[in-house]
């Protein structure tokens, strides 16, 4: 993390032309915007969050993952396939999302075509950059939730003709909800579709051992959980992929995704609310595998990725304390970089002050923070991610754009 | 937990009636305020708080218990012999905790007299029921944060003599800081300073295992942390006493506090922040202990005992998931339970709706967590443990007075 006081942060064309002691002459035409006291970072990246969950945020949270799925989860998503309810709960999502820190999103919807459509509208008309995923489920899920294999496909195929370059900042990524939920041949025809349509994937892995043995049963093929994400095609190398969790991700999941430019999104809170365990991040960093931060609202009940920066440190110190003394703990500033360029890097240039990045810039407002003395830049920093309410910003831009 | 809709909660004399379906023709006379379709709940307990870390929260995140001590804490508690710097930083922590769900708290404050004097008088002024402590420490301390023994009970006799009785609601209490920071001696003096004024004690207990491994050298004598307390008559029995922490107690220490009715304050958010792990609460409960919680700011960066019982209940999964299955997590009914009466019932009657206890309520208010459906009150009350921010709620009464 680099950190330079009372400098210029120079945008153009939406784009960072770099941080200067002084305005360099050739700049000296822009326009002035005086943030002087003010800390400035770049935006944030939300690398696993599930729309349609945001509104129970906080519910059955006394419940383990396969558990509340079927108890919360999937009745609740049941409920998009009316355009008129998911309407009104995708704009709260993004209308608070518009509010926070969150630059870009990699979203779940729900298996509906349409609804998964207006939540796309929703998040552009927000002004946020995202990828959204229609999700597919064709067995493992309840009647009233469930795709016919071919009609998952077909949707899938139909909503990717109508989505794709149809907003400027909002794209579609495909998004088979986890193996559990997919037969064989769905995965077969998603593979088809992202060969043919060129498109990122995002599915959950390795989240909750009750799973993985689930997994294991439902595979036998698989050589481990994400191999069976691999067979069809959808686990990195070409295909960008994020895939959330990977808390109990063995020794040979984890080279393969380094191998392949897997993307891991890291979401504690979840993991701790559906009392999943806590991911090794310090692991994943050290064997350089690609790592951001996830909300993973509703299992997280917390969609500001400043807080989940806190609590990526915090499940740290649990588990460097608790499960292996040899994982020291994240830093404020490691957990900082995992929010910003860690994630920031799948939307390409996004989540750093460097040159020719996207202008994704958030003033930060410390007004309710009030302290006795004078603090280092770093320090105000650190303390933000753990005082800060989920609308303490000041102002919000998006590749140069002011959203407020 | 007990869950009445659309009853009438009754208070006379700044002392609860009871919970009506109608109201009683004995108090048809009573004034009337209408809350319909909000959260009416007890007010909250904080068993263990530092007041002279509120303005620090949240920096230096990245130490360990004795390192965060050394480095952060006592230089920043040494300013306090400052009665101006006292004043501001007590009021800003003692206007901040009336804004909140707090009614009761348990307070440390620093070795100065003086500075711990004013910390009650904001406290009074805030409205606010406490236990305040002048802190004890003259040994292993930096020199311009430490007590000459005889001096330090001096001091504390001094103190109590000018504070006993001074305020309506806030108390003096026994605060020896713990065992490292106070020699034999002065442990000794303050055992006879308990018993001529009849003061509760408050300390910490068994938090860290460098901590623990540190009193077994320094108290040979002690058969274990807690037991040096009880040699010198600190450590429950006719003395009303409370243990910060606990995380590593022993079999023989957990039945010593339950005999002699020793309360544990519980401090998900400090034992994760300072890496401490993860206190058996479950345990502590099936015993009989009687258990409250802390939110031990600064170790805790959030004085919020809401957010306090949500973090009780996630670290209590972690801790179910990676320590020990044979301990079942909390649910948000038992957290509730810690916060309101669990700990409230160190003040005597509080933290409850039952007739006789004190009018300690709050209104809380959901207007910034929208949902898209009706919710059973149960739901409305988990969801707003995760979801509320340290100023969500409407109207706070202690004793039956309106504070806001």
């Amino acid at each position: 993390m680099t950190v330079k006081k009372d400098h210029y942060l120079v945008v153009s064309a939406g784009t960072i032309q770099g941080v200067f002691p002084q305005v360099p002459a050739e700049f000296a035409g822009l326009e002035m915007l005086d943030y002087t006291g003010h800390l400035v970072i770049p935006g944030l990246t939300d690398l696993h969050i599930h729309g349609p969950q945001y509104v129970f945020r906080g519910l059955s949270m006394d419940r383990e993952l396969l558990d509340w799925l079927n108890f919360r989860t999937f009745p609740e998503e049941a409920k998009y396939r009316d355009p008129e309810y998911a309407r009104r709960a995708y704009r709260l999502f993004a209308q608070d999302l518009r509010q926070g820190g969150t630059v870009n999103a990699v979203v779940f919807g729900t298996i509906h075509k349409e609804g998964t459509r207006i939540l796309m509208e929703e998040l552009e008309a927000a002004g946020l950059r995202a990828y959204v995923g229609k999700v597919n489920m064709d067995r493992n899920s309840p009647d009233d939730y469930r795709e016919e294999t071919e009609d998952s496909a077909a949707d899938t195929r139909a909503w990717i003709q109508e989505t794709a370059g149809a907003f400027s900042q909002v794209k579609p990524i495909l998004t088979p909800r986890f193996l559990p939920t997919c037969s064989d041949r769905l995965m077969e025809l998603l593979g088809q579709l992202q060969r043919e349509f060129a498109l990122p994937v995002q599915s959950h892995l390795s989240e909750n051992q009750g799973e993985i043995a689930w997994v294991r049963e439902l595979c036998p093929q698989a050589d481990f959980y994400g191999d069976g994400y691999q067979r069809f095609g959808l686990f990195g190398g070409d295909v960008p992929t994020i895939m959330a969790h990977c808390v109990y991700s063995g020794e040979e999941e984890l080279l393969r995704m380094k191998e392949r430019g897997v993307y891991i999104a890291h979401c504690p809170q979840s993991n701790t609310n559906i009392a999943s365990g806590i991911a090794p991040v310090r692991r994943f960093l050290d064997m350089g595998i690609r790592v951001g931060l996830g909300s993973d609202v509703a299992g997280g009940h917390s969609a500001s990725i400043f807080r989940t920066m806190a609590e990526a440190v915090q499940v740290s110190k649990l588990r460097w304390r608790l499960v292996d003394q040899t994982l020291r703990p994240l830093t404020a500033a490691e957990a900082f970089y995992l929010g910003t360029e860690g994630g920031g890097s799948f939307f390409g240039r996004s989540g750093s002050f460097q040159k020719g990045y996207a202008a994704d810039i958030l003033v930060l407002d410390e007004s309710r923070m009030p302290y006795m003395e004078e603090l280092t830049v770093a320090e105000r920093l650190e303390r933000y991610l753990y005082l800060c309410g989920e609308k303490d910003i000041l102002h919000k831009f998006v590749g140069g754009r002011m959203l407020f």
